[in-house]
């Protein structure tokens, strides 16, 4: 269905309107990605071709340089090119170059900066601080004509254009395909344009059927406390989830792989908790289900966003997404359905999230 | 003072046993410290050799491997080493290797692998998967026995005793003290013994004095929710102090970088949250200083430790470390100031850290 047809027994057209976050740029900018990624899946020849020109000819390593939204975008970055390039890739740390001035030896490294207006000081600093330890660099950004673009060998152009809303979301999912895109450039990623299809597809779907994030909503109530987990290359989507609750509803809402949870976290799980799972059918799938199972054992409750409600048995609310889109570009379309449950839940406990307290876009931190 | 000379004014030494954690295991495993330290730092020069050995010649980067308490160390060690070694230092993505096969090429890399216990599969079977791809491997744990001492080319045994109470402490500072000593080998820290001597002073000293985070737990309260706040060598201490906070009194408490917390997660600040500062001298303390003052400009209240009150200004808690450690040495030191707050915020709770509700130490994850 879409935001105009509301099934029998949905809200209304006109409260869809408002609760649906019609009246909300957030909710507008939402509606966009399937445009902005079109688009920019659209250049990806030039861009491969232009990216293999880029790349040092005997890659030893990659180095990610990101912060907030960026940074968890660059997660799912750091999963899908060492899986295309059987290279290692660390996530930079940035006051290492900025603060402590160490320059490190990264000849036959390639350097990803990642930063939505090309502009954020120490993404540009660290960036051209690991340029000269010997790295190429290629730049993911907003902004063909910023510092980050002008400084590197070769930029990944997102052309999402400008992001009103102070929750980033058309950014983030435009960066996660430029990932995919020099995954592309890079290696070996077992897909082909018929898989980008499915997945830009499903995405647009997505978009034009709010109404189980919705209902989740309502599931959801108000905990008092939120976790998002995600493993492999939805992980990412898990760190992205609890950013986005987080600024727009003013919950607490940290992202962990299952792992990461069972090591100690798992201890804060009790009744007043509620988890968001994102699944998709893949190796990972079992730890998903079998953290969910620890979690409900504890009182939690938990929702899951998948394919099939049967891939976690332990969720009591499911939101479903499109099947037939491959794991490693399955975090497009989970991410739009929480970007959804972020809008939707900052909505109804009374929240604008154009602008929630407290959050300012800040354009010298990005 | 030591734990048996409590203050005029002081609780009596008898309410000391009880509410100073006396009778608590997490308590006497906190006390163990120094020695464990003192004993580690004392196979120094050994240990250094026997590393230089195993080290590739010609060092290309290192590669962490590592979940939970042993993965806040391995951030420490992700500035260290990189500091030392000026080589890029990723941490390993473990899900690639053991649910997704991926064999990374890794010729000239060293991988380090944390683990207590040596046992837990996943950090054996991704370090062996690493080696695999080329990469030499040392082991970081407290068993030399373990599969993964054995599978390693090199081990920095722990010798830090069984651990009994759930939160692990003596083991945490145990593996920090040995990433420093890794760096050591590895390349060039600009400490030296002295350095290392005032260090471990300064941890005995923190230890015998527990009056300070037992005043700053009455400040502290019942906040619904804690942040930890720490940059460069103390960011690990910051997600460390989290991890315990969340594991033994059921509290959120994630530990953010001034820049991670402004970039987002800042929205969530008001006057229901209390940030806790790890802060040392050094190049990172104007950020420290900058977040903590816009977090009590939206109400939040704020808990340094530091040797000075005065480093952050926006603090009304101060809870004070010795004078005169050197920042990269610092984390051994706030980490155990960091300890001492999750204990007697449990204590305070009415909750028993060594068996927090919910918390299961399990050998098969470490």
């Amino acid at each position: 269905m879409t935001a105009d047809q509301p099934e029998a027994g949905a809200p209304s057209a006109s409260s869809h309107a408002v609760e649906g976050g019609g009246g909300t740029i957030m909710a507008d900018e939402i509606r966009e990605q399937p445009a902005v990624l079109a688009a920019l899946v659209g250049r990806r020849v030039d861009l491969v071709a232009a990216l293999t020109e880029a790349i040092p000819p005997n890659l030893r390593g990659l180095v990610l340089v990101a912060r907030g939204s960026s940074d968890n975008a660059a997660v799912y970055g750091r999963y899908v090119l060492e899986y295309a390039t059987r290279r290692p890739v660390a996530m930079a740390a940035p006051s290492l170059h900025t603060r402590y001035n160490v320059t490190t030896e990264l000849e036959g490294f390639l350097v990803v900066a990642v930063s939505q207006s090309g502009r954020t000081p120490e993404i540009v600093a660290t960036s051209a601080r690991l340029a000269a330890g010997g790295a190429r660099t290629v730049a993911i950004t907003n902004d063909l004509s910023s510092p980050l673009a002008d400084g590197s060998d070769a930029t990944i152009f997102l052309d999402a254009g400008e992001e009103v809303a102070v929750p980033a979301t058309k950014t983030f999912t435009a960066q996660v395909a430029a990932f995919a895109i020099l995954a592309e450039a890079l290696g070996d990623v077992g897909w082909t344009t018929s898989n980008w299809d499915v997945a830009l597809t499903s995405v647009a779907e997505v978009v034009d059927d709010d109404l189980p994030p919705r209902v989740a909503v309502d599931s959801i109530g108000s905990p008092s406390r939120l976790v998002q987990i995600g493993r492999g290359f939805l992980y990412a989507v898990a760190l992205e989830a609890g950013l986005k609750i987080a600024e727009t509803s003013g919950v607490s809402a940290t992202g962990y792989s299952p792992p990461d949870l069972q090591h100690g976290p798992i201890a804060v799980a009790g009744p007043d908790l509620h988890a968001i799972c994102y699944a998709a059918a893949g190796p990972n799938l079992p730890d998903i289900a079998e953290v969910a199972e620890q979690l409900a054992d504890r009182g939690a409750a938990i929702t899951v966003v998948a394919v099939d409600a049967a891939h976690v048995p332990a969720a009591a609310t499911f939101v479903p997404v499109p099947a037939g889109v491959i794991e490693p570009l399955a975090p497009l379309v989970h991410t739009v359905r929480a970007q959804q449950l972020a809008l939707h839940l900052a909505l109804k406990r009374g929240i604008n999230p154009d602008r929630p307290p407290g959050l300012q876009k800040i354009t010298l931190t990005d």
